[in-house]
């Protein structure tokens, strides 16, 4: 079954570009790790949010395992405002699939 | 542009069946608004998150004004445990498309 993450950062006020680079950069490398089938970077007033989804947990015990993670909480640790809000859950199936799963 | 929303609401420990029963309803609703390219909800631990994009930001307006959510929030009310969190972003553009845009 997918796994679906949810993570959520708040950075300085001063750290917004330095934060949106890492971050995107970081994205790039992601999306070549097996099993991962979205990883979106979205952002609002000093906020940042990826919203993921993978194939299954291991595939998402090797991402967090992964160089690219690694690399970017090195990067990103002093521009952090407070810790990480990191969600993992599982999808509700409602509705129009078309809309309603991430990956249809 | 489109908009990102990513909503979470945390509920009572003994009101997980009934949130989902109510928020699932509310994305078969939510799915025939005009707009909605993505209203996906997710599920953790007593917590649930609505992954949402619309096609523009009145498109969101008149989903926020709507039946759909009117009703959702009077029922969802006495179920929650503390304020929703919501998060009204727009997309960071990195990596492969297929797998960095909510909707591709």
């Amino acid at each position: 079954m997918p796994v679906t993450v949810i993570a959520t950062l708040k950075v300085k006020p001063e750290s917004a570009d330095a934060a949106r680079s890492i971050l995107a950069r970081a994205v790039e490398d992601v999306h070549n790790e097996p099993g991962c089938s979205l990883y979106s970077l979205h952002e609002s007033d000093g906020c940042f949010v990826f919203v993921e989804e993978w194939s299954d947990a291991e595939a998402l015990r090797a991402h967090n395992a992964g160089q690219a993670v690694t690399r970017m909480v090195e990067e990103i640790g002093g521009h952090l405002d407070g810790a990480a809000d990191i969600i993992v859950a599982r999808p509700v199936v409602a509705g129009d699939p078309a809309k309603g799963k991430l990956r249809p």
